[in-house]
């Protein structure tokens, strides 16, 4: 038993009758982010990575710059505690932390294009180039390696790839998780991230289009759909976004001069 | 083109060639909540039922006790905005509402088990009881009613039934504002939600489980996978977890004496 899954009892209904059975279902845990002291927030996820979660999430939310920036990290698995400490002065940070997380506050939801949030965001610039079976083998190695989903059938997956192979893979019961998983293990092991592509098994909105953004990734990938704000953002700041990819289809949505045709 | 969806142009790849097509895909709006003149929290939603979402999203974090506490609610559809105002003294509930979207901040997670939700919440009391037909046919309803997912695949359902017949259904781009909504119409407009089921496309999440023990509901029934602590708080607070609900399997995961057995 693994620290993602965990077994339950369980009646089973089905055509051959009703029997009792041992279930794998996918753990969900609390991890508290505390920066220089302050309690940001509780993020509910699988307990993998925890501390690439931790850094993945401050990074995405723009409250950390750098690895530079993390003087130290604390994680503590059993109590779901991660604490990190930055150079920064607490005081200074505190009023910004505290408008940020009253606007942006549930659902992780940030209200774009009234803040500083997308404004702010620079328009990726990459060269990339992909080929629809390119495309297509990245996919197929990131379903093969989506292990737990096929077990428990409640995790997502997230992973970086260039145009040959995955790089880094992440799995958690959150999509945004995920991909914070990846944001924070490629800036504390130092995998770059530009001129790459973000694989997700989950849908494209506004807040995931933001995420890959901000690590200056060119494209992402799913099997799932965009939303319209999810799009509106990918046209804005340069990235090219696919979903849908089913079998050989795919949908190229934005930015789709970054797919090289090839006819079928 | 209605209001749940958009159209966009898209660089279709198949084994038919490359086209372009016009695709829909679901809209994502912003709706931040102010409560008395607060402003709390940005939810990224489907800009319908705004006024049920933004009710439902007070109820189920605790901030709105009844519809007797509402005096006047008003919602900016364009601007995105929904104004609620209550009663009570602004200043007596700020402290409280500031450390509560501290701990609670993003993904919508709440520290359970460490904080006042999950020990404040009464066990549901219910003698409920359903057959496997029965539910069966109710999620069969529910599958034909959720349009938008057919038509864009981005959009969770969810809906109030008692055991024979869908009463109350609604459609997000969240799984959790899917189920606020539900919520917002049943106590705004008097509907019962004790002694009935909740379907629900998404997995079943401790936070989704709180949702539904805070309105005194039952049971909650999803295609998906429950998640290891959304069964924990289902043992816990007394509601009947089903999940996988496929072709004419499910799974009960607990307090399954609410599910009568018929054999097949």
């Amino acid at each position: 038993m693994d620290k993602e899954t965990e077994e339950f009892s369980v009646l089973r209904l089905s055509e051959r009758g009703n029997t009792y059975v041992e279930d794998v279902v996918a753990r969900e845990w609390p991890l508290t982010i505390v920066l220089n002291n302050r309690e940001l927030a509780t993020l509910l996820c699988s307990p993998t990575n925890l501390t690439y979660l931790a850094i993945g999430f401050l990074l995405s939310e723009g409250l950390l710059k750098s690895k530079d920036d993390i003087k130290r990290i604390t994680v503590d698995e059993q109590r779901g505690v991660a604490r990190v400490e930055t150079g920064e002065d607490e005081d200074s940070e505190g009023e910004v932390l505290f408008r940020r997380f009253i606007t942006s506050g549930c659902g992780r939801g940030v209200s774009f294009y009234n803040v500083t949030d997308v404004q702010d965001q620079a328009k990726v610039e990459s060269s990339l180039e992909v080929s629809k079976p390119e495309i297509l083998t990245l996919v197929r190695e990131f379903q093969h390696r989506s292990q737990t989903y096929r077990t428990t059938g409640g995790v997502h997956s997230a992973a970086l790839c260039d145009t040959s192979e995955v790089l880094v893979f992440s799995e958690d019961i959150g999509r945004h998780n995920a991909i914070d998983k990846i944001v924070g293990e490629c800036v504390l092991n130092g995998i770059a991230t530009a001129d790459r592509i973000l694989l997700t098994s989950g849908r494209i909105s506004s807040e995931i289009l933001l995420k890959v953004a901000r690590r200056n990734i060119p494209m992402i990938v799913s099997k799932s759909a965009p939303t319209s704000l999810g799009l509106k953002l990918a046209v804005d700041l340069g990235v090219t976004l696919v979903g849908f990819v089913r079998g050989r289809r795919m949908n190229v949505y934005t930015h789709d001069w970054r797919v090289s045709r090839d006819g079928h």
